[in-house]
């Protein structure tokens, strides 16, 4: 086979896949994307072995991802998001210090010093907004209060999340922490975040009439996408995720008044790309290297411990709301993403875990990505029945 | 920069940059794609140097093509194509001999030997249906007899290009021509193309009733574009162009009775990625190395030769439809594409031609995809008035 076949047919294999996937999920009455993850597990190295992720597929995985986050910003608007501000918050700080409080426990617990603990355990922290809000759009709940909630949470985690990595990467290289880069850090990020919500929601409302007269059906749609790719890029050189950039970009494009035309027209788009994202994501579990009996306690062990964490912390933010809302925003949060597999790659590449450390923490993170999906929607069904 | 930071900055580059292209072209009256092509001129390498074309840039850049030509293709039908196939292939022989001629002859001029000479022909020959399909495309001409001749001359003109080029090949490699072998090659293609044609209308024309209870607003969306790049993997599989597939794919998706939402649901795709394969194929026109007079006279040379060829040949093809008809044929065969560029490469990479001349194949290539849409829409847009 030439490289263009090659390319091809790996690009032919996820779609398919995830289009069978979706299809058997959606009989079963779950949601698209956990069929879409479990075809990924399916064709993924360890089972059928008939894809591996090259550059051109992490890439349109990571773009489905994008323009999935940017289509829930669509969905949302500033204004509502700024009124669960508080609340997100406090969900946002306590489902970073329970997790990983917990995770820490569990790697001293299991033999590891305290520096590696803590590494391990920033693992433990950030929650994949992506999978969440994939759900939540899919059930047709995003217009609720305790979507809201979970969406600024998730914004709130990913600003911590990447404070924690700078610390504890500073704790393990032996360094000295430096505050003042770190502060630098933060504080940029915090400063683009608000800037673009401000700024950009107010530019965009000037700049509507502009879109109204547009020079194609797709100028308007074309634009945003651009600032879409151009938010998800700011994002990622602060260090942020690029999806956070994705989502801000659509919360300014929900400011304009081609909502309703922009949201129609990316809906093809979504339908053709965001099945990438799910499958890449469920074709890097490791089935293989989870065979034995012992390494599957483990596993069992450390996804409660998680889930727990997510549960608790993000559980008790939300209690203001109800018994009810606090378990949803608490379950929401539980898929944990890119973040945790960054943290154990990085840990593995530098020689702080062991390779069975490795599979665990990747197997966790990609297992509370599968968990969260069916039991969300189970609690919303019977909330609406 | 971090990878997905260089990543995601790519797409927005080429992304924007063709945007930018495609609205100024569009308020000269242009063509979108020349901006874009234009655009990827000023990005790549020669001028500004912004963008390299990674895997991904690549990738998006094909998919982009397949998509196009499947779009093309949903707007065709079989049996309007069948009705010109004599003509088509008239047209696709004579468009193939001529500037197989006219290109061996310059060669042995420049004092290449009679096999060398008759390999860099061969990079004279493969029409791009790509540009011209879009030009006719965005003129809204799609549906008139000149069209159908082009696209359905462009699939000959792909056989026997592949064909050519393995003749050349093996004289090149002082082998024995392999006669076998290039009839089964050229079998297996001429039986893929019936085989799919005429099956696969058969069968989807049988399967549109299952198509109308879709589990989702966007199944016989999904399940074309996996047919879509099924076929355009098939396709480049049996060495012809994957955008021969893809155009296969969509005259099949046509016969649905799914094919006006097909065609809707397709254009927010079509304006996300197309703009990705002329931005990329604009990037790779390597201005710097025609920077001496003496070589750009001799390119002025080849590429009106090239023109001439394919005016001369398709034209002469098409005569029976008369003047007008036929120019618009001959112009609208000019664009060279992947396969001149292919086989430039080749001859590079075997030392058959020194970089002097592989610069000077590959600006031939871009220059006539560059002068046709221009032309077209001139001669297109004078008929109108």
């Amino acid at each position: 086979m030439n490289h263009e076949t090659e390319v091809f047919f790996g690009l032919l294999v996820v779609f398919a896949a995830a289009q069978i996937g979706a299809e058997v999920a959606q009989r079963l009455r779950l949601p698209a994307l956990v069929g879409e993850i479990a075809a990924g597990c399916v064709i993924g190295p360890s089972v059928l072995d008939w894809v591996h992720v090259t550059e051109p597929l992490e890439m349109l995985s990571g773009l489905g991802a994008v323009l999935l986050l940017f289509s829930v910003g669509l969905e949302n608007c500033i204004g509502d998001l700024r009124k669960v501000g508080g609340s997100a918050t406090l969900v946002g700080v306590l489902g970073v210090i329970v997790p990983f409080v917990l995770g820490s426990a569990w790697a001293k617990w299991s033999g590891f010093d305290t520096p590696k603990a803590l590494f391990i355990a920033a693992a433990f922290v950030a929650t994949s907004a992506g999978v969440t809000a994939r759900v939540l759009q899919e059930l047709g709940v995003l217009d609720r209060t305790f979507s809201r909630i979970i969406l600024g949470a998730a914004v709130i985690d990913d600003i911590l999340a990447m404070l924690l990595l700078g610390v504890v990467s500073a704790i393990q290289s032996g360094g000295a922490i430096d505050v003042t880069h770190l502060l630098i850090v933060l504080g940029q990020a915090i400063a683009f975040i608000i800037l673009i919500a401000w700024a950009g929601t107010h530019i965009m409302r000037r700049s509507s009439p502009i879109l109204d007269a547009p020079i194609n059906p797709f100028s308007a749609l074309t634009l945003s996408l651009a600032l879409c790719l151009a938010l998800a890029d700011a994002a990622s050189y602060l260090g942020l995720a690029a999806i956070i950039g994705a989502f801000l970009a659509g919360l300014i494009a929900a400011e304009t008044r081609q909502r309703e035309t922009l949201s129609l027209q990316l809906q093809p788009i979504l339908a053709f790309l965001v099945p990438f994202f799910f499958v890449v994501t469920g074709s890097q579990v490791d089935l293989a290297g989870l065979s034995e009996l012992s390494t599957l306690g483990a596993l069992a062990g450390i996804t409660l411990l998680a889930v727990i964490g997510k549960l608790l912390g993000c559980g008790l933010g939300a209690w203001s709301l109800g018994r009810k809302s606090a378990l949803i925003v608490g379950v929401g949060m539980v898929p944990r993403g890119d973040v945790g597999i960054i943290v154990a790659s990085l840990g593995q590449h530098a020689g702080i875990i062991n390779n069975e450390t490795y599979t665990l923490l990747i197997a966790m993170v990609l297992l509370t990505t599968v968990v969260a999906p069916p039991l969300l929607s189970l609690i919303l069904s019977r909330e609406a029945a």
